[in-house]
């Protein structure tokens, strides 16, 4: 390793150091060790920093590590030393006692730390200070219990104060520790002393601690000790190895105070990842001796934008705290070059170094005590997805990575964030509400409370927002045009929240706080009125909503991502696919890299506004020859439309999937026909009752019966679209008839109802006429040379006489079509895997068909006999509170339960057919962590979201290169970066 | 065998018989057999009656080995031969031709028979007739053909006429003859034969076929020839063997004839029970050769009561099918006793040997030609349940029957029967609509729209008949008022169906032929209207509806039952309780032999009318607190119900299941507030106007506008519940806000809902409370005496969570009512199996339970995604005509899917915990073949309805006994009656 000339006093203190430290190790070798348990026999509870083994967190702590990883690479890093994780563990099992040996191994230590820095721990003459530091295998920043300055008394301090030339320093010093002292080992509420503080601040007229003079110290220091032996009832503990006991047991402690338990259940570190609380005794060096002293933060890259430059910050004459306390701005690191150029290319020197170590950006601190620079801390620095990427494409390039761990390295949650729209993040706004973030975006418009409203103001170049208390399918033509929807009802799955993902719309659902007034227009938002028109901004990657527009940022795509991306494409084994309902998506997906479309629901394309009555024409036919009919004038629209995503996806596979909701979804509903038939009635009656009354009028009327004529008029201004003329009576009978429809399709469950297979036999026309169109694009596309791949796949089947059934019309008509055009077609057949019965069959179903699709949201719902929306509203957050349910089922795959039924269907499915492909297309094909266990079942694709595909090719490279490791240790190592259990 | 007199002339019968055979068999025994295919070479198609197995039933048909067997015990049988269903199969291989060796063999038979009865085949002096007819393995009655008489040719007729000195007798054989030949073997519409007939009749001016003379009879004939030539082109064969020929090929046509094919359809007989039609080729015997002959049908018991005495008809001087044909009325068989008595005797002989022979109740037919008794046929007779009681139960005494083979041979379902009013079956009455039939039994009572004015007037005393759409739980109080249900909607498992089955009360659902007018209080159906107050009358077991009351006929339990169940006890080792929710279900279920109750449905005591709205406090409940009060006044109520049942059930297990349905079950429907609501504001403006009005009327008003007036008025008198001085205002605030609630707790698929332990979770104090109202009323039994065994039951569990979190409450409220009680509880601890994931999960809930209770109900509906109301008014239907599905899996256990599911339950289940105990609580716990299933799963108790536990006492003595014999090859046997393929 050939550095730069400041890395010549680097190895210089190194040298120093391991001179020192052999010199202590001889002069320790002759001390007594008490053998006094027999746990003390085989276990060694603290480690020097030179002999620490530097790649084992579990024991020593990510923390401590760190620092055991520096120091013997040679950078300069106080003396000090580790005491385990496992004595915190024995700490515990030992009802919270010390092992017994383990201070007298510590004191040993201590001795020895004496040694290396040639001064003495509770001696006054050359003061030796420690800091106590908790440290567990996984960071938990802030969640643990810190001292400083340990070491310090009545006399020490004041030698400290002769040995510094500084006796305000000393007594600053003493305050700041006899506060954390009494707090952390003690357990004063930190209150006693702040009041102190400021009471003492206030007599003296001053601001800031810096301006408190030495005596005022002396007199805080008195006073803090004396009030800890008030509220405590003991005297603060003059001696320094009692201080240190104490500062040990209290940081164990707080390795189960409330904070870090609510902090590891809410990152879910287990046990496995992270055990007990390693913890640094390190020697003290001081940022705040004067000006040629100072402390910081840097990181070997930018950690916004990923650029190879130091960054960071540092305050001169002042401690680590300082900077975090945020009373003095700290300077950007460039200006140390100025202040302290030395240091500062020792800091730059540092950085190569520790990149080169650790492959990994650093977030490093640092101190400079009387110009000699310390590094204190180094832990893998945490990035943005924009950093995350340049940097993986960087060090790839500079070979400190290899392609593998540089894919390794992203989560790919974090690509989310570079392909919508965000609210600049340099902007300050407040919010007027907040609901469920359900579609990453950010955008802003004029509120619509309805659907064709906000189609027709879309159409019109108009930018809105949709705002409902829930959307229905017919909603569909309002999604296109608005540029982002809000819904008061619904959850992460709703309707409104799957179609907006699947569009790469800005979504937030569940707003409770806002109350829709759906007849006036209007909304209020926590009490605040807001009418159509109104311009609000929402922002689907935090649920936030704000009044106004709220200036976003563009997305960002470089060439780093597409790297990365290649990168991954190379790797993975796993297929990804997009589901992708219309040529809008299908581009989409493409251009995201699908290969295929998973999924393209057809009765998407029956909810436009020129289709829909067509359609209902079809439900509402009373024959089959009428039923007949419509199906006709369906017939080349949905051709059309498969010939262009065909077309869009040539070369690859396109599983068309026949209808699959039950046809009332495509009806309006109860409740707005009731209302409509009400109104019609009103009106009837309101013109009824004004012609009696005109009659009246002619023969002279008291004046108080006129009032019915106003009202009579308005109600019929309000329906203005009806005329007088109008046969009311025929508009309200076929209204009523329509309404009988509707209730004899309306279901109890209608999940669970008369849809997808269940309707195609009930109807078979319609399915013959999606089977038909199908093929027919197929056929035209392939006599103009394009290459089609169409399967068509069957949804939500219970056993193998339905798809015998589909498949023997889909076998009359494909015979038809091939005579008609001169053609051989090749089709694929499949099957939805979404309901359990299925799963159940799977053999038999295999043995008819050529590939399996898992539909996991529907099979999820299924399994846990949970309805979306009504889980995601009543009850999964309570339950995802109370941890009976670790996850959202609907967003990650339940591996134990539906993963377990896969893993069977799986199982009976290839003995069924051996040569049988295997897909998903759930929503969980777009959650990572799903991707890796449908690594591990061998599946043949996933099929996503196409605005998903990206993070899912990243994903499937990913679990293709953990299946590799399984056989290594790395896998279980639970520091390694964004490893499945982080 | 000891037989009585009339037995020595049935024995020499058979002597002669068998003299006969073996000269015959000497006789042929030079003859040439051609040696012409390889087929022939190894298979025998025909076996003359003395020689072939009468038990392969397979082979020879059923009705060929009655032929077979009676021979063989010496019964006097006409000669003849079987041709084989080999034969018939072959026909079909060989694309619908004769197996080449078949009609030699058949010829060397003939000939055979012409020795046996000394009589030639197509020989004018000395004619033998045969009869030729079809016999598969099971009965398949009047689906397939049969040919009477074949033989007879222009010249033979007149030989015929010669032989019998009956020249009329013979032509009118002749025109039989030539009438079937004519349409089965060459396929001629019956018409054609029909018109002649009539035509003639009618020129004769007589009204009854044997009112026709001999040469009239002569020219028929000749017409009927003439036209077989004219519509089919082909003479009428005069060639005997010609004939034979033809009616052999058109026997086995009409196995897959649309008759037959349809019948094995509908009875589910599969190739493995019945492949093909043996032929059966019979020597003509004559019951028509004057007043010395007679012919009838006998039974060996009474097939309607099971008396031990000989049951039939008879006719003098006629052919088998005119007893059928119901032109001449037939005679009781004891008038035989005068008019033949020793015929008579010899029939009850045979009587006698039939029982010896066969062990089961005979239905056979017999043929007396000139005094001589023949037996044509017998088969197993088929007796109603009261009937197969009482003989199963003598037949063991009189050491006919084994107690095991006495038990197999009742088809548990008949049982039902039994345990209901019936229909008087000799009255006849026109229904004037039909619907599902839903729950068993009759009943007569006036039409109520209304459950409350059904509990009203039920409690007055009324006999009421509860006519409603559909049914919500909080009918249930008209439900125990009322006589019997009707709904217009719905199917066998839909509310009203489940809970009529529970209460044991007539059912009929889903009948389309209703239409309710809700607000006028009146019905049509099928266009005759019906007012409240109506008489009608149900009957459950047809789904048929009658006007006004028809007399029905009582329940009859016999010693003869009890000792059937006792015997049934004594075999089954799976355990039967009942499900009951109140105390006169757990009456019942004791009464009808429960050995504990499976499924206490705990929210069904929250439906009486004193508590509902109690229970709708608590739901309504703004706070903890309020909600707590309303649970405090449920308490005590459900602590009463509790011990009211466990006292009931002394001795015994009672399975208490917390609360499942969603808790908007309990209030009502936003359509019905809507409605409440809209009338409220109707009366409103109706006072409103009024007011106006009157104010004018004052000032003299325009007469025309009076009218208003009793509008109004008559608005306000229709709600007469309001009046004048109410406040409006607040009423309608109220019911709006109830209807915001009712909105809010809505659920898109209640099925899948907030519901089961989901509620528990978010509520914990409703399961508290029925956890504590559970062990306080054990306490207090104990501390009186009385046995007590509850079991608590967790439903709609999806994780070992939920089930840790309810066991804590369990234990910490157990510890308190120990310690008040100063008593040791013993409360078992359950889970549902009614959700997949719970399957899925089996081994670790398993961990944290005592016992499993498979919902079927629930977890068919999870499995199929199919909403049972919603299929069984949709697509379920349709999908058991098609035979996607076979059954609906709501009646019939589906094995393959939820049956496996269940294994896979089980195995996991005791791995998971090895004294795990297995219920089923389903509807399909009251399904004897699903009984038979669970048998084989291993389970520790199914639980049904009260009313069907006899019928699965029964059904598991089945099971049981099937189990035992698994190994023998009966089981295998198609025609084991009533085996499981039946």
């Amino acid at each position: 390793m050939k550095l730069n000339g400041k890395q010549e006093s680097v190895d210089a203190y190194v040298l120093r150091a391991k001179v020192a430290n052999s010199q202590c190790r001889r002069a320790t070798t002759g001390t007594e060790r008490p053998k006094d348990s027999k746990i003390r026999e085989n276990v060694k509870f603290v480690f020097d920093f030179e002999e620490g083994d530097g790649k084992n967190k579990q024991l020593l702590g990510g923390k401590g590590c760190g620092l055991v990883e520096m120091t013997q690479i040679g950078l300069p890093i106080p003396f000090g030393c580790i005491i385990t994780t496992e004595a915190c563990r024995q700490y515990y099992s030992k009802n919270k006692t010390l092992p017994d040996g383990l201070m007298p191994e510590v004191t040993e230590h201590i001795k020895c730390l004496e040694s290396k820095t040639k001064k003495g721990f509770g001696n006054a003459e050359t003061p030796l200070l420690v800091s106590v530091r908790s440290g567990a295998a996984l960071s938990m920043p802030g969640m643990m219990d810190t001292i400083l300055n340990l070491g310090l008394n009545d006399s020490v301090v004041e030698g400290l104060g002769n040995v510094t030339k500084n006796r305000r320093f000393a007594y600053d010093a003493y305050r700041r520790f006899l506060q954390l002292f009494g707090k952390i080992a003690m357990g004063l509420d930190e209150a006693y002393f702040d009041k102190i503080l400021e009471t003492a601040k206030k007599q003296l007229g001053v601001e800031l601690d810096t301006a408190i003079g030495t005596d005022e110290l002396i007199k805080i220091c008195n006073e803090f000790k004396e009030v800890i032996k008030k509220e405590t009832g003991q005297e603060f503990p003059q001696d320094p190895w009692k201080q240190l006991q104490l500062a040990i047991e209290a940081v164990f402690r707080s390795w189960k105070g409330k904070r870090a338990i609510d902090y590891r259940r809410e990152f879910k570190i287990t046990p496995k990842m992270a055990d007990g609380t390693a913890v640094s005794i390190v020697a003290m060096v001081f940022g705040n001796m004067g000006n040629d002293s100072a402390t910081g933060v840097g990181f070997t890259r930018d950690p916004g934008t990923g650029e190879n430059t130091l960054f960071g910050e540092y305050l001169t004459n002042a401690q680590g705290e300082d900077v975090v306390a945020g009373i003095r701005t700290p300077e950007p690191i460039a200006h140390l070059k100025k202040e302290m150029p030395k240091q500062y290319e020792a800091i730059e020197a540092i950085r190569q170094v520790l990149e080169q170590h650790f492959h990994e950006v650093q977030d490093f601190e640092f101190t400079i005590e009387r110009e000699k620079l310390y590094l204190l801390q180094t832990r893998n620095a945490k990035m943005n997805a924009t950093a995350l990427i340049k940097t993986s494409f960087e060090m790839v390039s500079e070979k400190l990575l290899t392609k593998e761990k540089a894919l390794l390295r992203i989560n790919p949650d974090l690509l989310e964030q570079i392909f919508h729209h965000r609210i600049d993040p340099s902007v300050y706004a407040e919010p007027i509400a907040e609901g469920i973030p359900a579609s990453p975006g950010a955008a802003h418009g004029k509120v619509v409370f309805d659907a064709d409203e906000a189609e027709r103001r879309g159409r019109l170049g108009e930018a809105v927002i949709l705002v409902r208390e829930e959307t229905k399918p017919e909603d569909i033509q309002g999604f296109f045009q608005a540029k982002g929807i809000l819904t008061s009802r619904g959850g992460k799955t709703s309707h409104a929240a799957v179609v907006a993902r699947g569009m790469g719309k800005p979504c937030i659902v569940g707003c409770r706080d806002l109350q829709i007034q759906t007849n006036s227009k209007s909304a209020f938002f926590k009490g605040q009125k807001i009418v159509a028109g109104d311009v609000i901004t929402i922002d689907g990657a935090t649920g936030l909503i704000y009044l106004g527009i709220i200036p976003t940022v563009e997305p960002h795509f470089g060439p780093e991502l597409s790297s990365i991306l290649r990168w991954s494409d190379e790797i993975r084994t796993l297929g990804v696919r997009a589901n992708a309902d219309t040529p809008e998506d299908a581009m989409r997906a493409k251009k995201m890299g699908a290969e295929g479309i998973g999924l393209c629901r057809t009765e998407r394309m029956f909810n436009s506004t020129d289709r829909l009555p067509i359609v209902r024409e079809m439900i509402l036919a009373k024959s089959a020859a009428v039923r007949q009919e419509a199906l006709d004038k369906l017939l080349p629209m949905q051709k059309n439309d498969f010939k262009i995503i065909l077309k869009i996806m040539a070369g690859f596979p396109v599983t068309i999937r026949l209808i699959d909701p039950p046809l009332h979804e495509f009806l309006p509903s109860i409740e707005s026909l009731l209302t409509e038939i009400e109104r019609l009635k009103d009106v009837q009656l309101g013109l009824k009752q004004m012609e009696m009354i005109s009659e009246s009028v002619k023969i002279s009327l008291e004046p108080s019966l006129q009032k019915f004529i106003p009202n009579v008029q308005k109600v019929i201004c309000e329906l203005s679209e009806i005329k007088k003329d109008d046969p009311l009576d025929e508009l309200i009978r076929k209204k009523e008839e329509l309404l009988q429809k509707v209730r004899e399709t309306t279901e109890v469950n209608p999940m669970l109802g008369h849809r997808g297979v269940r309707l195609g036999i009930k109807y078979p026309e319609i399915y013959q006429m999606q089977i038909r169109a199908c093929l027919e694009a197929s056929a035209e596309l392939l006599n103009e040379g394009v290459d089609t791949q169409p399967e068509i796949i069957i949804p939500q089947v219970v056993t193998s006489q339905e798809l015998k059934r589909v498949r023997r019309w889909l076998e009359e008509i494909k015979k038809e079509v091939e005579i008609k055009h001169g053609i051989q077609l090749h089709i694929q057949f499949g099957t939805m895997i979404e309901t359990v019965r299925a799963c159940m069959r799977a053999g038999r179903l295999a043995k008819v068909t050529d590939f399996f699709s898992f539909g996991t949201n529907d099979l999820t719902q299924a399994t846990f006999s949970f309805s979306r929306e009504d889980a995601e509203n009543k009850f999964l957050p309570l339950y995802n509170e109370l941890k009976i349910l670790i996850d959202n089922p609907f967003e990650v795959l339940d591996i134990k339960g539906v993963g377990r039924l896969m893993k069977i269907t799986i199982d009976w499915g290839k003995k069924g057919n051996s040569k049988l492909k295997l897909g998903i297309c759930g929503e969980h094909a777009g959650n990572p962590r799903s991707v890796e266990f449908f690594q591990a079942l061998g599946l043949t694709y996933v099929s996503c979201s196409p605005y998903r595909v990206p993070i899912v090719r990243l994903a499937a490279a990913q679990a293709k290169l953990r299946e590799l490791m399984l056989n290594t240790d790395e896998l279980n190592n639970p520091d390694y970066p964004f490893n499945i259990f982080s």
